[in-house]
């Protein structure tokens, strides 16, 4: 594992988890699944993989503070504050670019600073067996098998076997497909060879900047010429001057979807969530014989089953009679009584407050 | 209209408005259905049948003091404070005696402190009927016609029809029922001929009086007792030596079942509701359009029907998604979430917390 690197994106705000996550407490800084925060977590997870120079965090300056705080191992400098969001294209442009200068034979492993994954030993068996396949020039992305037909993921599909001997089995990627509706989303779990998209990649910084460069040359310029200058007193000018001129461009769409050499490694059993919404947290959690999973409150639960109950401290007493199937969540100024198939509406609440400038709730 | 007296039976709790209905604040004292507390209410619906220093408050001290700011117009010397309860027979036979030593030719509407009626205009006239009925001694009680086949309200069982030229239709009372089963209760209504017991009265406090001689010898000696001493400094040493030694009784069960000049004027239309619980404190009040009532919150409401958000203050933002038919009721410290059609189990929740001595929320 030499050369390799962690970048972890960090950057995002999870308002689906809202009233809980809020924009100066983002969901990756809460420990909405225990004693650790997801950001400790999946820092936590890399050990015995990457050592903590080797992991770079890719955030935003608000963020940057609260997390040094929660992992001090990791070095001041390897943290990448973007000077403003231009998409995930732009980011992992500039983090391969940076890490180039540093180290031209670097490989790195995109990661996601606030998805759950259970099983932590076949996560490093994959990321292992990744760098083996980005190592013949791969891009390579990391698919988890559909446990249910998800309508909140996009998907890939897999094409013919990789030639070689590598240590899971790889597959070359035929497409990436968007979020699907219900009936697609059957289709696809039913004909067996798609994976969601989980968002973590592996690949050389070469193999990625190369076709960056084919596919997006204004990108491919701007962020040599930032990396040219990161070590130096020019970074912010340069930033300042050219940075804020790029489009914003996920790197799915911007640049994998049409890239040359795409690998997938299909990982099942890895017990991996997004953690994106109450019911894909309310999943991951252990519900007791009834169905319920309470979370730091205090409760009294008549006749209630299959509902999560979270509280942010334990100041109200929530009491349910009757409920069946819901999330109950109480921020001490918030409280979201929502029926669980219906957790995706959360943003939509988000968005309701921010055009009706509830400011004090977002 | 003359030697006519209101008797507010004003002790009770309210358990079932757990948690706006506390100990310390209990229901009537609350302002449940607007500006005005039920006791408010209560008093202000007796404008024009009753001067204020014709009405008489049984109630406990705790309570009166409240009730003292809440309706300055009654004189002080009109609460009858319970020392200690007793059931409804002996206040209700207390109140009698007092009144008898003051006007031994009063006759006494007993009235509930925390019931809702829309219809005043006919109250009136039903309590004037009432009266009228009781001065030929019967003892008479105002039933509420079914309007639905509850299980949570006593039944009487109305006999023949009244000889006589009355305002309203009054019957002979054949007999009282206690609260019957869901299958009962349907073949009650069906039978056209039987009431909700409201637990409003009238009668002559001669007519009474001769009953409870009648029936409890014991508790008719004690308040004779009582009151002969009322209006003296003796007052305190009778009601200590005395009053704690009876046995608690209600009227109906005690008196009324077996009395024997007892009729009933089934009332229909009088939008009366004893606000008993959550469900039928959700019935008195307007919906929206989609069935819901937000009462005193800052609320959103998203695909949300049929649904009473209750606050006691806006402290909070309430926040439903997908919620039918559910009571969700926030008093500050509490938060309470319940299927309508559960709403009787939050005595259960108030029994509970006094076994767990969780006194706080009590």
């Amino acid at each position: 594992m030499e050369h390799t690197y962690a970048v972890i994106m960090a950057g995002g705000g999870g308002t689906r988890l809202w009233p809980v996550s809020r924009k100066d407490s983002p969901k990756q800084l809460l420990p909405l699944l225990g004693q650790e925060t997801l950001f400790q977590s999946t820092i936590n997870r890399l050990e015995g993989l990457f050592p903590p120079e080797r992991i770079l965090v890719v955030t935003v300056e608000e963020q940057a503070s609260q997390m040094r705080v929660q992992t001090p191992a990791i070095p001041r400098e390897n943290y990448l504050i973007e000077p403003e969001p231009r998409g995930t294209a732009s980011v992992v442009g500039l983090a391969a670019a940076i890490l180039k200068k540093h180290d031209p034979e670097a490989v790195m492993a995109i990661l996601t600073a606030d998805h759950f994954i259970r099983n932590r030993d076949l996560f490093h068996y994959l990321i292992r067996a990744a760098f083996d396949v980005a190592s013949k020039d791969y891009l390579v992305t990391l698919g988890i098998t559909p446990t249910f037909p998800s309508t909140g993921y996009g998907y890939i599909e897999q094409g013919e076997s990789l030639d070689g001997d590598y240590k899971y089995p790889v597959y070359k990627v035929k497409r990436f497909k968007e979020k699907p509706d219900q009936q697609t989303a059957e289709q696809l779990m039913r004909a067996g060879n798609h994976s969601w998209n989980s968002g973590m990649f592996v690949w050389k910084v070469d193999a990625i900047l190369a076709e960056i460069k084919r596919q997006m040359p204004q990108l491919s310029e701007t962020i040599l010429a930032i990396a040219e200058v990161w070590d130096t007193d020019r970074r912010e000018e340069v930033v300042n001057s050219r940075w804020k001129k790029l489009k914003s461009q996920t790197i799915d769409y911007g640049i994998m979807e049409k890239a040359k050499y795409v690998a997938v490694l299909p990982a099942g059993g890895l017990g991996w969530s997004d953690v994106g919404s109450w019911d894909s947290l309310f999943e991951v959690l252990l519900p007791d014989m009834n169905g319920n999973v309470p979370v730091n409150t205090q409760h009294l639960l008549l006749d209630t089953h299959n509902t999560l109950i979270y509280g942010k401290s334990d100041e109200h007493l929530i009491v349910t009679i009757g409920l069946d199937d819901f999330v109950v969540v109480d921020s001490g100024d918030v409280i979201l009584i929502c029926k669980t198939d219906q957790a995706q509406k959360v943003k939509d609440v988000v968005e309701h407050l921010k055009k009706h400038k509830q400011e004090k709730y977002l």
